[in-house]
């Protein structure tokens, strides 16, 4: 399939209708027009028609679009279709909550090992996966293919060990740590950062710039 | 301060401002120039430049910006400037994970309350704060003030829970569950969507496209 010529902003979206589509399919819906899914993704159907015109889903009149088509295509583009094999960097509240988080594996992120420097959550299972010494790190790398590390770990620490990481293999990182990996990391090295604190931040941004305007 | 002429874009490069000021001022430094800030940031200096002249953070030449100032007032246009009551609805391993997490307190965003309609955890103390019935939160929202409903609640429930936090005063969600909670609510409530699955998904298509380019 030819992927070149997609723009940012429709990569941007793909999660987006890869959602709506996989509720549409657990729904059972076969087929959707441009029109029905703008309703309820209430984006314009010429929009849709455009996005999806670019990945060769392409709508029939009076027929629309075969949803596990569409949804299949949209896997492949987002690498849905293959398994990511992930481990977890950091055992704490949020590191526990990301592994037992089951949609995750169901959408082909396979958690393989779980790592903290704190001894006293060594062997504590998660989902039936030990909580391991941040030390073993290497050697657990040298024997398991493992594509993505998720970092749930203080920022002070997060440099020395993705520096670790990376000189050990691991070429993809989802961080929550508050700062941004993607300065640090090689070039070739893919960095998302999930950062709540600035999310809560524009959450609070626009309420008050809400009120702001409307107290007048 | 007049804000009327700020662009989306620099409102969105705000929280990343604050938290790098933030780290400067535990650093102790009182004033960077806009080449030093460039540096840290990996922005432009006249980007830098630009963006700080909104909101009156004007840089003195042969002295740079004053720390602390930029941050009090960017601190003000975030709204953080004043404490926010926030209640966190589901207390599952997410909800727990937030609950516990500290740094959202220290912004400014307090928790005062979490609910959850698993009978086996009411009771249970998550920073001195007891899990409460959903069924109590109606009577809870009329004796606390409440601005802020965290939902990390499966997506099936989102929608009716919403509804009844909307008509008991509810006037911001930060909303984990997989459903675009700003199509359902009335206008002037505020949304924040976390979609840590999407998340996810950009990395993957990220990594994806990397392999593909690289590849031949």
């Amino acid at each position: 399939m030819e992927q070149k010529g997609i723009s940012k902003a429709v990569i941007k979206r793909l999660p987006r209708y890869y959602r709506y589509l996989s509720e549409l399919l657990e729904e059972g819906v076969e087929r959707i027009s441009s029109n029905e899914l703008s309703e309820k993704m209430r984006v314009t159907a010429s929009q849709i028609r455009q996005d999806l015109n670019n990945f060769g889903g392409f709508g029939q009149q009076g027929y629309g679009y075969n949803v596990k088509h569409l949804y299949d295509e949209i896997a492949k583009i987002l690498g849905l279709d293959k398994v990511h094999s992930m481990i977890i960097i950091g055992a704490g509240n949020l590191g526990q909550a990301l592994a037992k988080y089951e949609n995750f594996e169901k959408r082909g992120f396979k958690l393989v090992g779980i790592f903290d420097k704190n001894e006293e959550l060594f062997g504590k299972e998660i989902r039936g996966i030990p909580v391991q010494s941040i030390e073993e790190i290497p050697d657990f790398l040298k024997e398991n293919e493992v594509e993505i590390a998720t970092l749930t770990i203080p920022k002070t620490e997060v440099a020395q060990i993705a520096d670790m990481l990376v000189k050990n293999g691991i070429r993809a990182f989802w961080n929550y740590a508050h700062m941004d990996l993607n300065l640090r990391v090689p070039k070739g090295v893919i960095v998302e950062n999930v950062h709540l604190s600035e999310s809560l931040m524009r959450l609070s941004y626009n309420m008050t710039s809400y009120e702001r305007d409307h107290k007048k």
